[in-house]
């Protein structure tokens, strides 16, 4: 088998063998094929594409390539989450332990990443001490004690994965959909859970700007699962908008231990109790939507939900009481004001300028080697469809350093954009696919 | 300026601006842009094509990035020619002491190259003593003495279009018609002649296979070669059967100068004489076909084209008498004959068969370190059209090593087929584009 051929014959639209594709990823992985004829074949790929057969094996190759996590010393059906990531998704820090209260046990696998705030992991450690660098044994030890464990991704899943989207990333061949579902899944896959829900989030702050792209990466991914024999469904959530109203990382923890309080606010509150809703039923504890989310209600309005974040936060080192009182939790007392800058409603606020604001404030990474500041963020008083009159506060913006506060501030300002008329309310959740 | 933006708007279906393609043939030639960025934006090209000004750039920024050839100190109007190459293409060796004969000077530039025979250099080195290997000065002066002289290719000339050929042809990206019509322009305008006259192979022996796909390359070559103000003329010729009688280098010489004494086989003659008619008139010694065929009939008829060949193999360093007794090339004196297995018409000769018998016979080279029996070689004694009976002769094998000849008899009846009618007859020239 020669690469050339493999890269003419895809060049050509034929569909790849199992053994070319595995030829070619495994030879990559272990640098026996160059960057330069994986790079022409990715973009033979990008016009070509590649039908099911092909996808499920790229992801099934990859998810190969590495480490697999083990969990079948777990009880009982795991189910993960995966969010295709946007601007305030805090999802998972008030999801899980929800989850966990209603008896699915959660194992998960998280990163930190690049971005306008730090990863879930960086936002955890927000409370004083937490430590999500523990062995796989107290990690399963822990998920199967009080039903919810976290760790930081020190195995080496899907190698395979990892090598190619860097050579995607500087080659422009990043927007396929094969390939950026394949790339998502071999993740999950080699992570091991028995179900996945996945949160593709659509719009403007979204790496899917339309419903229709969202929806076809949700499908494929959907597929992938399914063929790899994993229980799955696709959750397509807005963000056109920021999710919630809190963007940084303690600010972030706030609102989602308010959720868990049953006080969050009403846009984020709506999609952790429709993800929590698929991941119950996933895992078998509710045999429908309404059994679900009765289930839901009750540990949040029993504080059993608070409970479990409380147990997995003590269990991992961290500070419990912070999740009782979150004035306990660190988050810098300089604050500035932003008002609007003109009468009526809010038509808009641009996600992406709001990220980067609170990334100009020390919040997210911009290199792997940046330090952030889990004290800084943003807080969106008003959001879409407010009324709102010229000199109101709209936004506070919590700093420490003012190296970079004017830019920000600018930014953030300009998020907004404003109209006459009253915008058309948008759904926040947009489709679910299964 | 980034790559992965150039080849972003390439793969969009954008135009490459002339400083995009500055950027990355300079880039790439300096080491300073990778190969996996660069056969990505190839692949994109397979795709997305390229206009006739990107086109014109790529070719004009490769000629550019190395040596370029400079005859400004030869009198009259240097006409090039170039052959997109086939089996039994000993063109050059009769063609270019006609037109020198003509009046016109000639200053090529050869190269060895691998294929099914040598290059013409190999094919000339059956003269004893001949030597390419000489300076750029006495390359000049011969051509300001005797009209034409020939030196192996010593300058470094278009060598971004080496590194990227090399690249292309391991990513499956050589197929697209401006990077092949750019490649060989790139070479051709660095080697600094006027004017140029193509000939264009078409046929299975050809890199072209279809007369369309021949015709587009050049017309796109035409296009590229007058943008860059030469004056151009291409000649589509027949290679759907080897050309002429004999494949071979000393075999192939020996045909040569049999036509130059007006005793050559009737297709090479027509395509010599076409392409030296082009060649006279592009040089500016006569204004009609008809006037230019009357030249080349004279010096034939005279004896001048076969002197001309003779002071030419003198000049650098060769035997002239072989030139005038062709008995005094080395041809093996080992003969096998291959006879017809039927009774009928010979309605084909695979091309690329009858290459690959003269190769297995030690003719040509498969890699750059082989070398080549100049004395080995392929006569056909019939071909397509050809009435023959079972048991008639039709072709002879010249050979020295046993080793792989019954493979090579084997490979050359294989490339003969039959039919019991008379096939279609077929033109040699298709036509001409200029």
């Amino acid at each position: 088998m020669r690469m050339v051929d493999i890269i003419a014959s895809k060049r050509n639209g034929n569909e790849l063998t199992d053994e070319e594709i595995s030829f070619f990823v495994n030879g990559y992985t272990k640098g026996e094929i160059p960057d330069y004829q994986v790079s022409a074949l990715m973009m033979a790929i990008y016009f070509r594409g590649m039908n099911e057969r092909e996808t499920l094996t790229l992801t099934n190759v990859m998810a190969d390539s590495g480490d697999k996590l083990d969990l079948s010393a777990i009880n009982g059906i795991k189910v993960d989450k995966h969010s295709t990531g946007g601007v305030g998704d805090k999802t998972s820090i008030a999801l899980t332990p929800i989850v966990a209260a209603c008896g699915v046990p959660i194992a998960k696998m998280s990163g930190r990443g690049l971005g306008h705030t730090g990863g879930t992991i960086d936002k955890l450690e927000s409370f004083n001490g937490f430590n999500v660098s523990i062995p796989t044994e107290t990690f399963i030890r822990n998920v199967n004690n009080i039903g919810i464990s976290l760790m930081g991704q020190t195995a080496d899943l899907a190698p395979a994965d990892k090598k190619l989207y860097a050579l995607r990333d500087v080659t422009a061949t990043v927007e396929n959909m094969s390939l950026i579902a394949s790339s998502i899944m071999s993740k999950k896959l080699a992570a091991g859970a028995d179900a996945i829900v996945l949160d593709v989030k659509t719009g403007s702050g979204a790496f899917m700007k339309t419903l229709e792209d969202s929806k076809a990466l949700a499908e494929e991914m959907v597929t992938i699962g399914k063929g790899a024999g994993r229980k799955m469904v696709a959750v397509i959530s807005d963000m056109d908008q920021p999710l919630g109203r809190k963007v940084g990382n303690a600010l972030e923890v706030i609102e989602a231990i308010d959720t868990l309080r049953g006080k969050g606010p009403d846009d984020f509150t709506l999609l952790v109790r429709t993800l929590a809703s698929y991941m119950i039923m996933l895992g078998e504890k509710a045999s429908s939507e309404e059994e679900a989310l009765k289930m839901i209600d009750d540990v949040i309005e029993s504080g059993k939900a608070l409970d479990k974040l409380a147990e997995f936060v003590k269990a991992q080192g961290g500070d419990p009481s912070q999740v009782y009182d979150t004035s306990l939790l660190k988050v810098s007392d300089k604050k500035k004001v932003i008002t609007a800058e003109k009468s009526g409603y809010i038509s808009r606020i641009v996600c992406d300028s709001v990220g980067v604001s609170c990334m100009m404030l020390g919040g997210g990474r911009a290199s792997k080697e940046d330090v952030i500041d889990l004290s800084v963020g943003i807080e969106l008083l008003k959001k879409v469809g407010s009324q709102v009159n010229a000199g109101d506060e709209i936004a506070y913006v919590y700093y420490n350093d003012e190296k970079n506060l004017d830019a920000a501030l600018q930014k953030l300002k300009g998020s907004y954009e404003y109209s006459d008329k009253a915008p058309e309310p948008q759904k926040l959740i947009k489709e679910v696919i299964r």
